[in-house]
């Protein structure tokens, strides 16, 4: 636009924001105070050519799908070509009822698995560890060693689907009981496509499954994206993870500028390793929350994209344009769900994957009506999946790429976010990188102060959310299908593991813990040394407290 | 922007097409060999300033809300002022059993009632009439006398909400039981606040519920314009209706084009009975349908209001900018609903609302599920208010003005829909007008190609109905809360009115309806006279057969 159309522009908008809106707002009040997103960006009553970035920095800052800075897409025909995957997140209670979930979202038309582990699963415990106790299959499915993971994964056409496993500490053992797995039905591991959560920082700052201290998770990390890039050239050895710094309350710009953050952390850390910056880069993945704020998300996919673009090639010198593409999974926000009403849910959910898809997601999971009360039913579930199915296949939005580009409220949002991340990502960088900045507790302070101000807003009435502080009924009925975890599973996997422990040869066992144990203390790659201990029937557990010997445990200081 | 940069932008873009998206297309192809719009708008993989109009003209062509052409919105402060009037269309059974739902919808948030009437109420014909056994009650509620109203009306305040009514060949009849019932309560009419949609042409076109002639029908129409604005100041005394068009399975196109042109012939109708532009055209109010095609329904909206803008303007010479502005109130399709898997329908509703909603409406009634098996039960009409709730509460869209403003696509397609719509009208003004082209059968034609065009790619499955064609369930089990209507109703309606028939002054009666009679024979204003005929005790059917006697009925012919 030339100088004199904006100026032309900006001054009818000051002649509409004085005359028309301005004697409007006087008769008729607007109905907050202020406006504003969830990171703070101030919101004008209406967004124009003027007040947005110039299309003069199209083809630097905005340019083509599938081309640097990829702001609107990674792929060049996005979901012209095919629809995201539909990759629902579930597992829960023994592998058989998981492995009968899955079977069940793959015939209703999932595109993709996406495995739940149980909390001693996550933490490093088998389940006949006494701190297991009440807790097995209880979150998620429980997993103790490999003969669990073939019967979660029994009948299923390994080499033809992708799994993605929501797995940190012990991520190198359930890839290891994964591929193994699969080599020994016959499958080239080669072939197997899939990611592994294996995102510790976030654990640090928001999520808490961490076992071992930063300086050893990172090397296991950087083990795995050393492995994965040799042997498991499809598999995603990370998944750089805002989901769950947005769950503790993170606003938008946080969750982009903390996961990036991390993600440099990660890269810089393979790098030290001596790893080549486009032998792994490729394989990076992300995994991001969506919110309620339907164009501040929007715009947060597209920023993030972006940002992650120009670190890469500018801060890494990343050639391959691979290198810098931000590819994300993307699941509806969980905190958002209410117990109250739990049918306004599907509502909730619908528009949330809406914004995912806007703002071009790879792949997602829609949450279930009763996840706030339950862990999803199978009818729920089903719901949550038809969602993405009517979203692709009726609304029409997957036939164009970025359909919302240019939009001068979204382009503006996007740039506003982004330097938003940017200037958390300085401040980090100030205070020497991530994994001090977390030691210091920043991250998790700001995440604080903003989950702290969002529940104020509610508590206040300035944030209205439907069932919870309006629209209130005062008799609700309690859903009758709700999901119930058989107790007796706790029992019938110490049973299973029992058995293991009798029938495979111990000898070989303990030698290969005792490999794994020399490995840890010595600088060779780890995860070969796994999947040796996950072939001699070594189970988490055991493979987990041989590292926790070398490497410690970590405990969370409070910083005031 | 500038020629230099267009063709800079231009050059690139054909650069990309060729290389990066022409290679991957190559090795992936596209998901459908062509993808466009239900206007048959052409969708290409992207959009980018080069394709998109430009900026140059967006003082002309855009503007701000609450200016000529009123393409970003009516208000000026739009949803910042306050949210849209969520008006949740409701009438079944008798008039107390509607009655209690509109306290329970008003309860639950509603903020303007919406009346369903049943067939019989629609065609002029009392409860007690031959022809409308088996159809009181059933699709609305059974509104035959005053005394109906009031019960309809009971402890409901008249003059603090708005009221709007479904309503067509009987309109009048039906604003004098609305009006004088109020005047009886000791409200002022000159307060009251609602619309009739009494919307002849689109009848003729796709609903089926006229009466008389389109003559008469205009004449009608035009009287009520003349006296609402006299006596009735705050009543929208005609809702110009896409909707049915659209159900009967019109492109967007074709819902503008045939709607507009609709608008045009009462404007003009109205002109011709002398009244003056200015004084009733503020008054024309609007009603569309919200399809699946979330972008293209968001266009939609913005292309109906910049067009309207100018026909009022360029053609009519209105002067007063309210003449000019298109104000609507909009309901999800219920066309687009499926009696299969019913809970699928709360995602396409929500989506639906949405794009409503980011296209600026200024009321909205969102579908229950259980619409495609039975009228909306008590709990279905709630989540689908509670749909429009979270909208406006949680979701953040309603905090700019036009957020999706500037989008290239959005704005392609508004230019190419305004411009479609153009084409019909204008061939619509070469068949001498829409009442010449509805007896020529044209825009009837026009919708049943499209509605074939759309039926045929369902069952080819070239476009997909989730639980339809596609994800289909063997067994479904049919929701056990649908509504059910008490068949004892039609008795007790019938009972009620041979009661009023022996209650009232019956020579009054007679003489008030032989008024109707010689009023419809001359030129006066007949409003006054239905009115009187309506404080004496008339029934609908009685004043309904009045004019009958007149006007005769109107039949179609069937042109192939």
């Amino acid at each position: 636009m030339a100088d004199e159309t904006r100026k032309k522009i900006q001054g009818e908008e000051s002649r509409w924001l004085e005359q028309t809106w301005g004697k409007a707002v006087k008769k008729f009040p607007e109905r907050q105070p202020k406006f504003e997103t969830s990171s703070g960006v101030e919101l004008p009553p209406v967004v124009t050519p003027a007040g947005a970035p110039p299309e003069e920095r199209y083809l630097e800052r905005i340019g083509f799908p599938g081309e640097y800075p990829f702001t609107r897409g990674v792929q060049p025909t996005m979901y012209r070509g095919r629809h995201w995957t539909m990759r629902q997140y579930a597992g829960f209670a023994s592998a058989t009822e998981s492995n009968r979930r899955y079977k069940y979202l793959l015939q209703s038309g999932t595109t993709g698995l996406s495995v739940a582990f149980d909390l001693p699963t996550q933490m490093g415990r088998d389940a006949d560890h006494p701190r297991a106790r009440g807790e097995v299959g209880r979150v998620g499915v429980s997993i103790s060693s490999i003969e669990d993971m073939a019967v979660l994964m029994a009948d299923l056409p390994m080499e033809d689907l992708t799994t993605s496993m929501t797995i940190n500490a012990t991520s190198s053992i359930l890839l290891a009981f994964y591929a193994v797995h699969a080599q020994e039905r016959g499958f080239d591991i080669r072939k197997l496509g899939g990611t592994i959560q294996n995102d510790l920082l976030k654990e640090y700052i928001a999520r808490g499954t961490y076992i071992y201290p930063p300086a050893p998770s990172l090397r296991i990390i950087t083990d795995l994206f050393a492995f994965t890039s040799r042997e498991m050239p499809r598999w995603n050895p990370i998944s750089i993870s805002g989901y769950h710094i947005r769950e503790a309350g993170s606003t938008a710009a946080q969750e982009i500028a903390f996961t990036l953050a991390d993600g440099i952390t990660y890269v810089q850390a393979a790098l030290d390793a001596g790893l080549d910056v486009d032998a792994f880069a490729g394989r990076l993945s992300f995994f991001f929350n969506v919110h309620n704020d339907f164009l501040e998300e929007i715009a947060k996919f597209r920023a993030a994209r972006r940002l992650w673009a120009r670190i890469m090639k500018e801060r890494f010198k990343a050639k391959d344009p691979r290198s810098c593409m931000l590819r994300f999974h993307s699941q509806t926000a969980g905190s958002t769900l209410t117990a109250q009403q739990p049918e306004n849910n599907v509502v909730r959910v619908a528009l949330q994957a809406l914004a995912s898809v806007l703002g071009g997601t790879q792949s997602l999971h829609t949450n279930s009506k009763d996840e706030a009360l339950a862990l999803p039913s199978e009818s729920s579930a089903k719901l949550a999946l038809r969602t993405q199915q009517i979203i692709a296949n009726e609304s029409g939005v997957a036939d164009v790429i970025d359909p919302l580009g240019g939009s001068w409220h979204i382009e503006r949002l996007t740039d506003e976010l982004e330097e938003k991340a940017l200037a958390y990502i300085q401040k980090i960088d100030d205070m020497g990188g991530m994994v001090n900045a977390i030691s210091e507790g920043y991250p998790q302070r700001e995440i604080q102060d903003a989950a702290f101000r969002y529940q104020t807003e509610i508590e206040r009435g300035e944030r209205v959310i439907v069932g919870v502080n309006e629209f209130v009924e005062e008799k609700e009925v309690a859903p009758a299908d709700l999901l119930k975890i058989d107790p007796a599973i706790e029992a019938q996997q110490k049973e299973r593991l029992a058995e293991l422990r009798k029938r495979r040869d111990a000898d070989q066992a303990a030698r290969a813990l005792d490999a794994v144990r020399a490995g840890a203390g010595g600088t060779e790659n780890l995860i070969p040394l796994i999947f040796e201990a996950v072939r001699a029937r070594c189970t988490l557990g055991e493979i987990s407290d041989a590292m926790r010997e070398v490497f410690g445990e970590h405990r969370e200081e409070v910083v005031l």
